[in-house]
């Protein structure tokens, strides 16, 4: 440690913006935790905390995210690091944001020491939040908006086989707005990223709509490649 | 300071990846800095270095960045924050990445305290780098690379009024592959981003080509919307 940096450091946290999408009410919600100590003692917040010396920036969101929320093995992906001056009344703290969607009647929550409670909130009904959450929030609601115009979604969000409304809403509902029904589906299934299956839908009491499953290969190749979705 | 964090704190830096663009030598370059203080003295790394308690990222950013190059005034985005344990032989140290974009005959150099010597290199042909540095400027370049299928570029590069040649030889430099004339004009042009100008080249020895400016405002458009220049 003979070349250790002697000035004072900011501190560093990590904070997640898990999204979660419940299909019972069809609607984009984002998981928070109420803060059980100082400051903003008993407001909402995103779950998340300090990293410690001897693990990485996503492991301590990984580890923050379970302590806090009960939430394992979701995929994160590094969103943004904020660190102005003041953001947090403490201390200077700079903290890197994580985001992810997941399906979310498939997390079930269970917060323990850290947070004295973790709930889901529909994006469009979150109550006021801690320090500068509300922003990152917002950061991480514009990156998913454009996420979906870039890279296909659904394959971990839908069942195994699904519709054509079924992904049309998932769109719908991550991008806050009604789209039309026939140029959604002509410019979905213009990416080839579908396969028509030979089924339709089993036990429904409208006339049952045909099945689709993705093409887990072209899937793949968008997801790295790239497209753009105008909708 | 009353819940101020009392436990060991990783050191924060940040590093920033300037790639210019040297229309003279039609290459892509990487704005490097020679090592005058251990670890790695005399190597080459990014300029960058540790974050004051007083500053923002951004600005700390901007004043490593005057400081080691002379390069002032550049806009710098956010690229990434690197923080896995052990990437800095020192102590734990995480950094926050910017990148930019230049016009490096634009951007004289002036080293001075920090760094001995400052000097463009092509991305081609870089010397060893210093830390985890080589790993940054992937990051980096991938995303620049990335970038240009998704947003209008040129702008702060080319002179006001250019070739389509000289549009696409940008493209070319920054992607490392040649692209087929005809199929990138004919995208280009259908992106109603370019305002054909009633003049040509002035003063060259073959045939004087026809000159194009930007529509600012569609720019600014895809700039904000994004599009997908499928290459």
């Amino acid at each position: 440690m003979s070349y250790s940096y002697e000035f004072p450091r900011p501190a560093l946290t990590v904070d997640c913006a898990i999204f979660g999408l419940d299909k019972e009410s069809m609607q984009l919600q984002l998981m928070l935790i109420q803060r059980n100590l100082p400051p903003f003692l008993g407001m909402w917040a995103l779950p998340g905390g300090f990293v410690r010396m001897d693990e990485s920036l996503e492991e301590a969101a990984r580890r923050e995210l379970r302590e806090e929320t009960g939430i394992d093995s979701v995929y994160l992906e590094q969103l943004y690091t904020f660190g102005d001056v003041g953001r947090d009344p403490r201390d200077r703290i700079v903290t890197v944001a994580y985001y992810a969607l997941v399906n979310s009647c498939e997390h079930s929550l269970n917060a323990t020491t850290d947070a004295s409670e973790a709930a889901w909130f529909p994006v469009t009904q979150l109550p006021p939040l801690a320090f500068d959450h509300s922003r990152i929030f917002e950061v991480a609601l514009t990156r998913l908006k454009g996420k979906v115009r870039y890279q296909p979604i659904g394959f971990e969000l839908l069942p195994k086989k699904f519709t054509l409304t079924q992904l049309q809403r998932l769109y719908e509902i991550i991008l806050g707005t009604d789209l039309d029904k026939r140029n959604f589906r002509k410019k979905i299934l213009n990416m080839n990223l579908l396969v028509q299956l030979d089924e339709t839908q089993k036990d429904v009491s409208h006339r049952a709509a045909r099945l689709y499953q993705f093409d887990e290969q072209k899937y793949l190749q968008l997801k790295q490649m790239g497209f753009n979705f105008e909708i």
